[in-house]
Order: structure tokens, then sequence, then C-alpha cells
């Protein structure tokens, strides 16, 4: 078995996900007011993720890897019918640390996130911190035999997430870059895999929170690493820690990965706003403050994609952030 | 000559604007929300004209009367060559009414659209109200030697905003029914005609704001109508009066008109905001605020498409609208 997700394997994902998700549209962003800031010959071409069921490409990875439990785990019934059931109304059966995780982080849950996610028939127990909510899971899945689906970790996660880079690199011409967030990895990891079998001469960024920098961390120290301490408006992307085999996928497909602050990531959610029409979370905005940050020079004059995924955000909160 | 916009004229059109616009992109709108509000049976496609350069539909009208202008006029000189120039630039030579008469409406000129079309090189001068501001464009014309190009009456703005029908036509499946936005009626005038053209069976719905109704009082009077007074949120959905060709246009090819209020339009941008992920101006929210409120019964069911344009708005003015 492969290391990485192969494009064979993407592929497939793709097959099985069907029209549970959905394909999302790239748009060139041309608007006058990026181009003075990056240069005119530099072609920037969004992925507008955000559009996904959900608002998130993490269906691509969560639907995977239950649509692959299903068909091998039929027929021993119980948890897999559930499965089958909540895949096909969108219902996602109780997910384990997304919601835990989230919840948890920062001893005040993301009250939307968890009201998107009780109304779409998830059942939310909170935890006090994202460690915990990870042993509470483990502790509920030995208890009620439930399948437990990791937010980001998993060759069936990453095959999934790659699904979104091989539908952009049939969207958009052959890039010299592309611009991806990264929380976990999970996106990144399946992502840039996709790009780089087909592109192989492209470059691959990421842009991590400077407070929550597991995978910045991960690199320099060779192995992927648990962070104490988390601090950053882009919650969506503050694991506590990163994961050994999408480290070692992001290690293998990814150039290099960059930081940016609480303000940059506010300042790219206005240019959002205001050049692209789009209301998104921090997270949402992270590559673009990417783009106009620490690799604004690299990129230059070149073609470079990026993504837009997140935008599960309150119109108060999204506000209080932007004004 | 015809005496509406004909599928050849339109395609024309599209040739003529070439890469000078883009081809915006369309998708489902599959929130399980929204299909608890309309039916799961019911299916929903938005054009996703708010991705337009400059942030509106209004870009494919103007240019294709200025291209057309400079192909018929260039050997004449001045202007024409400024037209050249400008477009080549995304720069409109001086527009005439739309920014006066924006700028005029209440007053008190919306800064963020001004600030935007002098950013594009716009030079813009104030009247008392959109009458005395259409007065004052014809004089600037006669003195200067200007070229007016009007904000939507005539037959190559129709053609050019018929670009966005065809285009929506190549992108979704057959549709029953369409919903537009009226202000003056260029946009669904010319959309409107593409559509049912290529789909004759198609139903098409107007939505106007209640506040600003010269196309649904021009309806009902078998006549273009002069307001006397305007008060809507929807800016860009207020010209002081229906003019004789879009009139006779949209009379062609528009079945219904409906009217929607200010609150319907605000919750209409709630929904697009949570939903979609978008932020608009009211005017953007119009064929939503159609959709889910004097439109929802007659469309349940059905395959229906709405487009969603016109985001120039200021982060504050947003927040005070949806809050």
């Amino acid at each position: 078995m492969s290391d990485y997700p192969t494009l064979a394997q993407i592929k497939d994902a793709r097959k099985t996900l069907g029209s549970l998700i959905i394909e999302t549209p790239a748009q060139q962003w041309r608007d006058p007011r990026l181009l003075e800031r990056i240069g005119d010959n530099t072609e920037v071409f969004v992925k507008l993720e955000l559009f996904q069921l959900t608002g998130t490409f993490k269906l691509r990875g969560a639907l995977n890897v239950m649509l692959n439990l299903e068909q091998k785990q039929l027929e021993r019934g119980s948890h897999c019918r559930q499965c089958r059931q909540s895949c096909h109304c969108h219902r996602l059966c109780r997910k384990g640390p997304w919601d835990l995780g989230k919840s948890s982080h920062d001893q005040n849950a993301n009250p939307l996130r968890m009201q998107l996610a009780r109304e779409l028939g998830a059942e939310i127990i909170l935890a006090d911190n994202p460690h915990d909510a990870f042993a509470l899971v483990k502790k509920i899945k030995q208890e009620e035999g439930r399948t437990f689906i990791h937010p980001f970790e998993g060759p069936l996660t990453l095959q999934g997430t790659g699904t979104a880079g091989l539908e952009f690199a049939q969207q958009v011409p052959e890039l010299d870059a592309m611009i991806l967030p990264i929380g976990g990895g999970g996106l990144c990891g399946g992502f840039a895999a996709a790009l780089k079998q087909i592109w192989p001469g492209i470059k691959i960024y990421g842009v991590e929170p400077e407070g929550a920098s597991s995978m910045y961390q991960s690199f320099q120290q060779g192995k992927p690493v648990t962070l104490d301490h988390i601090d950053t408006i882009a919650d969506s992307l503050a694991p506590p820690k990163a994961e050994p085999y999408t480290f070692s996928v992001c290690r293998r497909f990814v150039d290099e990965i960059v930081l940016v602050d609480d303000d940059q990531l506010k300042a790219a959610m206005r240019n959002l706003f205001h050049e692209l029409k789009l209301a998104v979370e921090p997270a949402g905005a992270a590559t673009t403050a990417g783009l106009l940050g620490p690799l604004k020079e690299k990129i230059r004059g070149q073609r470079v994609g990026i993504i837009v995924c997140g935008a599960n955000i309150a119109i108060d909160d999204f506000n209080s952030l932007v004004s």
C-alpha cells in the first residue's frame, strides 16, 4: 500500500463520493485592487470550496471514510446502517472530535457551528479541552461500539480531500504555485498530493496560524508535535497536535509552510469581502493572508492557486472581526 | 431590425465582449435550510454574477455599447479612442447617470460605490436628484461632445446583459422558471430574452422593490411610468423611471413581476450570508427575497434559476442592515 494518496485512489474517492458532494466552482480573482498589490502579471485562481455542502471541504474526507466503511462492513449492521442512512441525508453520525474538539477548544464553543451540527442531527458532548475531547471519543467508541471518524488523519480522509485538488486541476490552467491552509493538514495533504502528481513542477505553500503552528513546528522538528498552547482567531485551523500520516504526506508534498497572525487574517477577511464578495470565517482567509503577506514576493508574476474554505461564522462575529 | 435582442445578437455581443468580462460561475443551492423552506423537490440554481468584474452585470451592457461605438466611429477620433483605452483598462469614461443618478438619488451618495468608480478613473459630478442628474448628463454630452451611455436602456445594452442569460443556459439543466431582479430592467430584459428564446417554456418572474416599483406600475398601466417618490434600501434597483425599449422587452419576455419590501430584502441578505457565504448589497438579495417570499409557492417542486448580483457594499453598511 502506498504511503500517500495516489492519483488513482483520489479518482476512486471521487467516484465513491458521487453526488453527495458538489463540484465547487473556481474563479480567477481579477480585481484591480488585488493586482496593484501583487503585480499586474500575477494570475490568481480561487477554488471556492466554501460553496461545498456544509460550507467546508471536510465533507469530502469524512464521507469517503464512511462510504468505505459502509461497503466493507455492511453485513455487520448497527453503526454501518446508521452511516448509510446518515450519509444519504448528509447527517454524519456522531462525529467525535470534530465538534467535541471544536466545542472544547477554548472552553467557549463556537455556538453557530454547534447549532449547524445539531440541525444536521449530530449529538454534541462537550469536553474541557481538545485533549480530553479525543480521550472522550475513545471512550464513547469503546462503550457504544461506534466508529470514530478522525477530523483529518488517515489515508481515506486524505484521498477524499484530494478530490478538491483533482477538480481544481481540471478547472484552471497549469499553476506555478498553490497556497493551502493547514490546520491538521487533512485538506493540505490530500490537495497537495493531487496537484503535485498532476503537475510535478508546482510549488506548494502551506499557511498556518502563528498561534497554532503544529505543522510548522513538526516540519522543523522532523516529527509530529503536540502543542501546549493555542491562541488564534482561526479556530478551524487549530488542532492540538499533528498526526503521523498527515504529517508524512504534507512533508512529502508541501515545499514550505509560512505563518500568519490574527491581524493578517482579519485584513484578508476584509479583502475577500470587498473584492470577492465572500463572507468567510478567519480560517477561510488564511490562504489570502499568505498570498498578500509572507508569500507576496515569492508568487509575484506567477500563476497561483488559492482555496477559500470555511464560512461558518455568525454575522455578529464576522462584524466584530472585520470592523 | 428586431425590436428585442435576438439570440444571434446576444451571441455576437458575447464575442464582442471577449475577455473584458468573465464567465461567472453557476452553482446549485443545496443547503438543507433552504430546502426546508421551499420543498425538498425544488432545485435552485444560482448565477453568481456578483463575481463579474466590478461586482455587477452592468459591465456587460456598458462595454457592449462602448465597443460597438468604437468600431463604427473609430476614425472620428477623440471620445472613441478614449473609449477604447478605457475599455481595455476597465475604466469606463464618464458614465453619466450611473454615478450621477446613484449619487444624487437620496442626496446622500453611496460613498463606497463612488470611491470604487473614482478608483477606476471616473470623474463624478453630483446632482440634487435623479431627474436633475439625467438633465446634467445631457448638458455635458452637448457641451463636451461626450458619448452618453445609458445605465439600462437600449438594444446594445440589453444584448450585452443577455450574455449572462446565454451563459447560464449553458451552465444549468433546462429550467422551469427564472427569477430576475428589476431596477431599470436592463438585466432582466436581456437575460429573459436569452432564456425564453432558448427554452420557450420557461416562466420568467421579475422582482422589484416595493418602494421603487417603476416596472411593476408600467406593466399595470401598459406604458413606461415615472416615479414621484423612491423609498427602498435597494438603491441599485431604483431608477426614477422606466424607459420605452427596456419596458417593451420586459413586457414581451417577463411573465409576472412581484414586489418585495425592505424587511424581505434584509432577511434574504441574511440567508445568502449564512447559506451561500455571500455578502451582498440589498439589490443583490432581491431574487432570493422573491424566491422565499411572493414566489415561494409558485416555484415549489420546480427547477428554478436565480441571479445574485450587486455586492458593492461597505462592511459597516452590511452589518447595520443584517444585524
